[in-house]
């Protein structure tokens, strides 16, 4: 049980992990709670690989800017769109949109859920699309947007500076 | 106190809203949720406008397909996204992608935030942008991502169909 503002408020981006296994229960708790996410139109235009495999996570660390703390996690999650999925309802912006922010959305809950069961996640953009489509297969019609590193911190890094409201924030009265 | 994986699965999108006005402190509580979400190298690429005035209310329910309910709510937060943000760092990465998914982040965050103070928000993505910044002044460097009506829920819906984790889920071992 953890309170939802204080777990937003306390997740980190995790950059070293312990080499202890994540059971697939677990695994299987914070994709749940990814696809809980609203999406447009309902479409849920989300896939997801969970790469165990320790060869393959090598891989897609260097696929991934050669940022080897990614292979560290006992799991990696390939999250990918499915951009044409409400194409036929919302045309391009479908595609170009709603596609990439109802994913990111799921990768939210995903971090989240993670954060309180006591493990690890860094959402990782850099990185060659075709490369990692390449190495696990992935073909249309599949676009893989994020690479989530799953498993237990290896570090309790300190909260990164934000902006204040003062200066995101205006209001129309 | 909400659990946060309670929260992330009974949030609903809300689409009636009670008249009763939402404080300062509430709206402002759900904003620094928004903006603890993490962002592609700590760039933070969001812009909130809240809009509490009622005619500029109506006005945005127009240009957002005529969806008469998002003017009911007495909040309606239109999000943008600062695309040029972080694009010295990551180029059109940063424009056509992490802008995208990093206010997306922000905003799951706020709906959860929303719903944990017993209120009611639904994500809207179909609406004329270029009609919205007019509407509001919004101009360079922001794009309207997202329009999310807030209030105090006229209705509980039950919970929309999801995919089950077999259908949108693969490993490998």
């Amino acid at each position: 049980m953890l309170d939802v503002i204080d777990c937003i408020k306390q997740r980190r981006s995790i950059r070293s992990f312990l080499p202890a296994a994540v059971p697939r229960t677990l695994i299987e708790k914070v994709l749940q709670a990814a696809v809980y996410a609203p999406s447009a139109g309902n479409w849920q235009p989300w896939h997801f690989v969970v790469v165990e495999n320790s060869g393959q996570r090598r891989a897609l660390a260097k696929a991934a800017a050669d940022q080897d703390f990614i292979a560290e996690a006992p799991v990696v999650i390939v999250v990918c769109a499915e951009p044409a999925r409400g194409e036929q309802t919302y045309g391009d912006r479908a595609r170009e949109l709603y596609c990439l922010q109802d994913t990111a959305a799921a990768i939210q809950n995903l971090l989240l859920a993670a954060h309180a069961s006591e493990l690890g996640t860094c959402w990782v953009g850099d990185f060659d699309e075709g490369a990692i489509a390449k190495l696990l297969q992935i073909g249309e019609p599949y676009r893989p947007v994020a690479v989530i590193p799953l498993g237990y911190p290896g570090e309790t890094p300190n909260a990164r500076w934000r902006r204040p409201l003062s200066e995101v924030v205006e209001y129309r009265e």
